[in-house]
């Protein structure tokens, strides 16, 4: 069966989805459920792991049945982030992260110097590190050799919904790289992310798309479809494109 | 469950398959499986429907478990389609039909003039048109008008892989529509036919992008995960596109 | 030097434009001398020709000085654009003409057998037309074939300034015409223009997207400019599109 | 008169041409004089500045007439820049420059953090520096901060033609940039430089558009051409798109 495996663990969905702007947290499980999807990413800074007191994610997505990938959303400085996730792992011991160094609140664009800096830091500190960053090639080879599991470069701007603007860029990165590429950030329909794997991407993580979406679940079930479709597309090699029309058979064979 | 009705007869699958470019019949009959499409199309003039004598689709294909839909590719006249599905009349019962009248062997477009009047003649001699077409509003309108039961107009040269050129003319004909609206010809790979449901179409006919992958039966999968993604991505209602980033929560909520 | 010729008329301009949205025929004179147009179509149901007592046309713009193109903006029918076409006849002359018989209100989209209809009457009666069409390269060659002395398909609805929508069928009129092709409607910036230009197009009509520019003189110049650089662009041969960076020279050859 | 300066000096051509490529520097200057450029950068380690007993870029371009812009094309390291960029000074007096540091020979993409310890190491010893760089809107706002006097962010990978991939990338840059954005590398044809300016970027540089044109002469007139016409839509404020079409007056006011 095809799978991609990152930090050793291995998954079969390739969609991952996140835990911002749903209505509840039940909302938030059952897009969950619908989209198939073995790994959730949480912002660590908005989502509440540990106050009893109030509404928790886990009592609504298993973290046993869900691997938590906890993230740095919110996070500007490589110092807030490693705080950030030394917190996640304390309170529930997930190791492997997502890091996401933000640079300015109009793009939510990585700030790539900083987001190196912590994922140095991280690593240091034992962290598996997943990261966001800008769809530089370069960057993303930097980051791969400085033992980070997997890249995450974005495809629009944060919650956009624009679709991935730089498909060369994207395909460069993958070509390059050994470990799991995961398009992070610009997905708006289904189309969007088919297309992402299409260019052979590892997987794609999205929130704004299914969260937003005039009916959430419908929309969990669609990426879920559209992530297998793109996925198979690539792998069975696509027809090539050609500048004109080629009938069936040879005409001359016609009745 | 969500399904789409022409002529009386009600599907649930909304891909279309063809019968062109396949190895032989039985890899033909596997990818329509894999595709799980309830209509093949089949071009007549191409097709060994009654010589017994040599391998036939039915054998391999049942006309029971599929709807049969009967084309006129490689017809350059209104008289020769006429012909040409009196005759798959003759041999199987099917008079719904999918009308083309080419224009030239290097575009394989329609020719419009022509496939108006083949369509006034199937018309008046009972015959169920679908009708492929150009993407002229105008011209699919009247086609309509004249008692077709779907629309189907083209989204690039037959064959040529190159995908919806004219997302604006699709949308156009389709909100002006009372029967059903496939898009026929163009599909290169799966986002392509996620792209065509997404704009509102209610089915997709394809051959070229399934035979011509490397391996045609998990590109017929693709496929079919493809348009049932489009199609949920296009219930679900996508979110609107943004200029700018939009962060999952207000970050003065931030801890 | 560069020119094209149309019905026997040589014109080193390949910009046209119209006369329609500007605030007045000042406006409408200066900025057709801005760009430079040597032809000017203008809709005859709309501009006043033969009232003396109104604000005439003529007084702004000299038809001595410029070719003067009547068209049949606002036509529905065969019949209505003919009668245009000789009033125009009559009032000052003119007998190389743009028809175009439009099918509906929404698109402005050419209803193409009326168009054909009228081309057929409009040539019998002597008249040189240029023609406004859909662009499907089957009926652009029906019309190059009975005598229309430029083909004029649209690139984008007219109006909307959306720019060319399919660069395909463009390229596929240009290469099997004769006579001159003009892209006729769509055109929303200097860029679209130049795009138009670069397909291998004879010339461009346009006339909202410099009438309601913010400054209409300036982007009168605009466009002059954009048309002039795509035809360049064309005839200098564009160097090809390559996967990957390219260097100035063998970087083996440094200092 | 539309001008725009850079450290201290003004300039009214907004097309920059480079040196690689052409056949000799005879093709290079008459190239220079079609494309009306005021700025000519040129590779450092690779034209011939000062050996006496070789053709000599100056004799036949002059440095009195045209403002030579040295870059360290070629470079991979900070130093390396830094050592070209001196000699360069000492050879001509030139303290204006184009630095780029590249990451890899596959993309030619810039090595970012390579490049902003060049450009600290520059403005150090008082180097006016316009910096070749992604198109990271944060890093681009980060070169501007340590005082670069001008953004050059690449729209394609040098030498490809692709056109300006990441038109949001770009936009974003200018709109938050307090010194001029100039387009660099990616430029295939005119219509990709018109599209550059309408963006809002001060100007553009090219070279292997002009120099690999089957005609560079008339390429470069045809870039002028293109990069006037980009500008002057700019600044004209375009139609805004709509989507359907938009008659040219009420058609209730037909005679």
């Amino acid at each position: 069966e095809d799978s991609f495996t990152v930090a050793g663990r291995t998954f079969t969905s390739r969609l991952l989805v996140g835990t911002g702007k749903y209505k509840d947290y039940e909302q938030n499980a059952r897009a969950l459920e619908a989209s198939g999807a073995e790994i959730i990413t949480v912002a660590v800074r908005r989502v509440n792991l540990t106050d009893p007191d109030k509404p928790m994610l886990v009592d609504f997505i298993d973290p046993k049945k869900y691997t938590f990938l906890p993230n740095t959303a919110g996070c500007f400085t490589a110092e807030d982030a490693v705080r950030t996730l030394r917190l996640a792992r304390e309170a529930g011991g997930w190791d492997l992260v997502k890091l996401e160094v933000l640079g300015d609140q109009k793009t939510l664009y990585p700030d790539m110097p900083e987001t190196v800096r912590a994922a140095e830091m991280l690593l240091k500190e034992g962290f598996q590190v997943m990261v966001y960053c800008s769809d530089d090639p370069i960057q993303a080879k930097r980051l791969e050799e400085m033992g980070c599991c997997a890249i995450m470069p974005l495809g629009a701007p944060i919650g956009s919904g624009l679709g991935i603007q730089n498909p060369v860029n994207i395909r460069l990165i993958i070509e390059q790289a050994n470990v799991p590429v995961l398009v992070d950030a610009g997905v708006g329909t289904a189309s969007d992310a088919a297309i992402a794997m299409e260019l052979g991407c590892d997987g794609v993580l999205m929130n704004t798309a299914i969260a937003e979406a005039r009916d959430p679940i419908l929309m969990a079930r669609a990426m879920k479809a559209a992530v297998e479709a793109g996925r198979m597309a690539y792998l069975a090699g696509r027809m090539p494109k050609k500048k004109y029309a080629d009938p069936s058979s040879p005409l001359g064979g016609l009745i």
